[in-house]
């Protein structure tokens, strides 16, 4: 079974890990995937994200990291993927993804959409809330690893200036 | 009785014409209005969101196709109005639609709102989604008319180039 | 247009009461039909909450007030009623809800369900937490009107014996 | 990978029945497992909706039916199982399934819980809602499998008298 | 300021005591009053509830261990005590919690309710959830104190022989 | 006790009045404290949301307004601050509110966070509500301070020239 985690990974946390972690356990081959998209603004290049994402996952030999700039669903038949994987963290999530899971199945009805739960320990954690904190100087080690800490640091020196 | 459909209809979709459709059958008159706030960006003019609504709902003798610049409940005393229709696909939308509400019973206690459900065939399209969809090139055809669907393949030619 | 508002009505209180007096003023004929479930317990007998809510809407022309002991739908299609009208409090009323109502719809597509917010002045009331109040000796007479009130405290001290 | 999809199933419908297939085309083994706690009262025996699971399910190969009366964790550790299988339908199932996939990760590390969400066509259906239905005589043979429909009124036939 | 922190505790968990821990470093005195409502069953007595809370609180200084029979606002008044503190875990509490709050807000505008989340690490643990998983044999060490856990495994073998 | 009613207070409306009122209540100390984030838009100067706030707030004497640019958690072990206070409106706050307190636990273990519900009177009332239907002329008078709905009004006129 091929499984893919899409995102936007701008950058990694823990919590993501944790899925890719899980993922990895459950499917043989697990494609994480950077969603590209030309009218969004990303802190980090598409380089870079999946550059964070190789440097801490090189512990998991059966994962694929790639990037896409289309539809998921272009991207998943091209690829032969049977189910695409999705972290959950609150109802508000749940809400979206669900759409964002019909609308998959309508137009591509041979992938299916699985969900994991994201672990309590990182359930309040997302990619912005990170960047806030870096910025204003706060701790972020128990949330993202620490090539991402050393990177989000810089980056915000850099942005300032 | 007379009924409002307010929206942005940027474009419609299956899920508003289902709404009209259905309203049409349980109120004398409905209006469908185009709110037009010079603060926000659409991807499509009034007069083209407008002609899209006509074209599609030509086979609906009792609704009335406007717009309207300002406040809803000011349209709504003006044109004596008695209820105003919402669509609700989901709890994030009932939160939203509940505050509204209040706030418009408050501004203007002779009017009600009511609530149709959005039929579960339509309930994860919105037209963000389906401007997205298109965006990339993907089959939006179950989810909007055919001249809908025409115009926006368009309107993506012209912006992309 | 002929509209059901159904419940329990176990009693009915001013929650209820905002609603039917609203939807009174948008359809030309409020169906109040008061269900009865052999297989469920109720404070009051059918009796009973049908006499409670004929007193307190004696000002209200154009209702009719029922019983039904089957399936809602069945009722519905016997009285030709075009619209189903159920109050909604909360986020979880909402999903329950939605639930009857798609359910309702694939077995009588002809009746739709339309939804009226609880006004936030009674938002939070409920039959069983106005039974609670009273049960300990509350004070509920912001809650129902005067009738219901004098009923339910007669109840609990023949109950209590 | 060794799936379980635990549940009442008191009876299987449709909705159960699609989580299933689903669950069958990424696992290579899925253990449907039919929960029986003495402390609640069941409509259909142990063997009855053991029974009715099979017979609709006679298309699905590497699908194993079985039963369980004690912690779903005991059962998983036993059989060696990698995944537990839950299908969402709304909101409110996505706490509970939340709080008991937390719990279960709690005592049982090495087993994921994933979350399937129910089709749109099924997303209103349960168990109780077409047994609510079934008995005032409505028509369910939407929403259960025919050999299901038979035995549900009967079992309300006979319960009745 | 006095608070009062009211539930069954029917076992009291870890989840309670971490509220009350807290809750006893913000208020100078917190009264944890056992609610007993005679059409409710629990599992333990009301004299158990209160002893196992005792022994787990025995190093909190400023709180008061109570009971109360009747309505929480009457208790509330005649102690004088000025907030109402109950823990939220997740969405479906608030919604339950917000209407409490309102009714009881009503009928006692001079006491507030405050909320305090419950920690990540027990937000899914229930008195419910802990019974349950006891009750097949399951270990409960993580979620309640020594001393609830030896007088629940008790329990269990004496209603079950 | 010292208590932080944090905000971006762009302007102060009888919700956020309400809150600080009944926190006064509670704690003996209460900062109001206007956030300021350089990469947000604000309608209102920092010096105009501070002078709102004292305007409406002179009736209150235990409460001290400031600001703060930075993460509130440094704010809050910088001032000793011994609790947190955020209004809660809706599910959807809810789950926002609770991440962040999560997130600031993690940060700064020695201060809590504690909900008070708006009250039902301001519950769908915002900021931007409220801006909003100023902007188009509408009547705010019930949802702001006088002093803060002629300001609103100046602010509008200008910026629309």
């Amino acid at each position: 079974m091929k499984a893919i985690y899409p995102g936007s990974f701008d950058p990694i946390t823990f919590g993501h890990l944790d899925i890719i972690e899980r993922a990895s356990k459950i499917f043989s081959e697990v494609y994480v995937v950077v969603m590209e998209n030309k009218r969004k603004n990303y802190t980090f290049s598409l380089d870079e994200r999946i550059k964070m994402i190789e440097e801490c996952t090189e512990h998991i030999k059966n994962i694929k990291i790639d990037f896409f700039k289309g539809l998921l669903i272009d991207y998943v038949k091209e690829n032969k993927i049977d189910v695409v994987i999705r972290g959950l963290r609150a109802v508000t999530d749940f809400e979206y993804e669900l759409q964002m899971a019909m609308a998959n199945k309508e137009m591509c009805p041979d992938a299916d959409t699985i969900f994991l739960m994201t672990d309590k320990r990182f359930s309040f954690i997302s990619s912005s809330l990170v960047k806030e904190v870096a910025y204003f100087g706060g701790d972020i080690s128990r949330w993202v690893p620490k090539n991402v800490e050393r990177k989000l640091i810089e980056k915000i020196k850099i942005t300032n200036i």
